[in-house]
């Protein structure tokens, strides 16, 4: 149920969108001209650039000739979108790296960057690492902070604890002074997939990262499904083996016990080839390696599986599949399409397309951006701006 | 991406519900003050107006004395919605039933009525026969049909055919000469009990209906996911088991399979017991017959840990059981706790509430009228009128 007050800051921010969104397909223009093409009153077009301006999202440029007779008086100043407004930062507190990425108003990542954090840092003191490596990318590029907008930042993990969150929000909104919103890492790259990469024009989209952990992110009818406790997309916890050896979730048999890449390490060495770690894997998995391969193989069966109900359940038009594992392209696509072919209601429809993710180890950080140019954007999907 | 049209489009039924709203919470007013509380110019709002009285949504009265200073002239008019407009009708047209519910315009459900139906008729044929059933209800109740804005209807199994949702939209289109849309009916369940039943006030809801059939329906923030092709919500079609025998759906080992009532039927029947059908077998199951409640306790616990994995990936606050089955209370209930309480990330959160469906049979009749609700309402979640 919703209250008054929700409703009316959710009537006030689509106006705001309708306003922002004529400025950005249309370039300056006159209050007059805005409230002819916003259908909005005087009255409320008026308070809305009043906030807008005052946020420092819009500004007043000079007159327009827009061929209109005019009376007396001078000429009407024109409203349009501050160019050095609307600076998007979008971090990654990842296990063993921190990235992050800067985005324009135009939506276009200007730069990324990616320092290494110690396996046993907290939040916060990833939180510390990441606002230095803002602070020297910036100074590097000669990017101003002073319009900085907003920070998305990207967590491991189930989004469970609200401190956790609070941490890493609390550093970084310290530090820029500017809200900041945090999310799960692998559901963030599974928005900037659909915003600039493998997803990008597919409206219902199952993502998948498979590296160390398992994880996902789900978008139907264009948006991120969050959950009741914003813990959507764990794919990594269906159980393929309610029998199965217990997981640190506290549930048993996970699917990312099974085919982690530590579980996929302790296949291969059960199986007489030792490998030192994940790009060893990869290496000997690229060289087919026999062992290795049926170890990959039966791991993206299984992962199939999964999928396939996931598919069953959800009904996407694309599967993006993410992550170390994903780089192996049809060694491991090819498996996860067979199941989908025979296992996700194959009589009633076609299977969804599988395709290998598009935007590598900078998706999360680049996910950062995309929620936070979500939340200025209630109308799903984000608009190409010409074609408002 | 969105055309320019589409946007405008959104942008007009937005004002129209902005208006609606207005009207359903305040009551009657004039047009000035429509303006003030919508923030419509009054261009736009006199547009919309216009467009909603020649569809006669909402109608002219009397003058209103709101206080104020008048100038001359005869007193401002006051808007208010129809009484006459608004019916909605929502029609099921399951493997064995017909039903259908009516609705004012106030949302509440004024009718409701159900009709055998031949097990091999097809949608065109179940059509003809809901027609018949609600020009009889209405004649019996007094209900004007004139009034009639929309239909929805809903179907049994994959919505992957637009020619058998058309054959049933078609008729009933034709014979009342409004618009109709269907969907698939364990969906449109989903949606009745988000609207008026057990899920009520959740804005993330999983449904499940165990009867012949294993189907559902995911609400995710306060919205119906609908899939690629229409048919997310497919829980019947998971495999348990992906070298168990082959389903109608083309897969294998599905769970509809596996606990349909015709598998309970046969598991209760290979343990000595002979049932007649769902009513002896729901009996025999209520009179706790031990080798019954074994096979429906068993059953019960394989749906939990196919659930256990939709939630892990879903995370509602809420689980609903729905369909014959759920009438057996904590004997289904409490396997599919266990299960859940297990499997679905039970070290990083609270299971969801697991509870039976409230509104039986009609639920999905119901949900057709959810669904035009839900047309009329870009807005999520569905109002309480008393709130806006």
């Amino acid at each position: 149920m919703e209250k008054r007050a929700d409703a009316l800051q959710r009537l006030r921010q689509a106006h705001e969108e309708v306003v922002l969104a004529a400025l950005r397909a249309e370039g300056p223009m006159s209050r007059t001209r805005l409230t002819e093409r916003t259908g909005l009153s005087r009255t409320t077009l008026f308070a809305i650039i009043s906030e807008l301006m005052e946020r420092g999202a819009v500004i007043e440029t000079g007159a327009e000739d827009d061929g209109r007779p005019r009376g007396r008086g001078r000429p009407a100043a024109r409203v349009s979108l501050n160019p050095d407004a609307g600076l998007l930062i979008g971090v990654d507190l990842g296990r063993r790296r921190i990235r992050v990425a800067i985005a324009n108003i135009a939506r276009q990542v200007v730069a990324t960057a990616v320092d290494d954090s110690a396996p046993d840092a907290d939040e916060a003191e990833q939180a510390d690492l990441a606002v230095a490596l803002i602070r020297k990318i910036c100074e590097d590029r000669g990017i101003g902070l002073r319009a900085l907008e907003a920070v998305g930042v990207g967590l491991v993990g189930v989004m469970d604890a609200p401190d956790r969150r609070w941490r890493a929000a609390e550093r970084l909104g310290a530090a820029f002074g500017t809200r900041v919103e945090a999310d799960n890492n692998a559901r963030l790259a599974a928005l900037a997939e659909q915003t600039w990469g493998a997803a990008r024009s597919a409206e219902d989209v199952v993502y998948v990262r498979w590296s160390v952990g398992v994880g996902g992110g789900f978008i139907s009818g264009g948006r991120l499904l969050r959950g009741a406790h914003g813990a959507s997309g764990e794919l990594g916890h269906v159980s393929v083996d309610p029998a199965g050896p217990p997981c640190h979730c506290g549930g048993r048999g996970c699917l990312e016990k099974r085919i982690g890449t530590p579980a996929l390490l302790e296949a291969a060495a059960s199986r007489g080839v030792r490998l030192t770690g994940t790009d060893d894997l990869l290496e000997a998995a690229r060289s087919r390696t026999p062992a290795v391969t049926r170890v990959v193989v039966e791991a993206a069966r299984t992962l199939g599986t999964v999928l396939a109900g996931t598919v069953a359940q959800l009904d996407p038009a694309r599967v993006v599949v993410g992550g170390d594992l994903a780089t192996l392209g049809g060694l491991v696509l090819d498996p996860i399409r067979e199941a989908l072919g025979e296992l996700a209601l194959p009589g009633a429809r076609r299977p969804p397309d599988v395709v290998p993710a598009d935007l590598g180890p900078a998706a999360s950080a680049m996910g950062g951006i995309a929620l936070m140019l979500r939340k200025q954007d209630p109308l799903p999907p984000v608009p190409d701006t010409a074609d408002l």
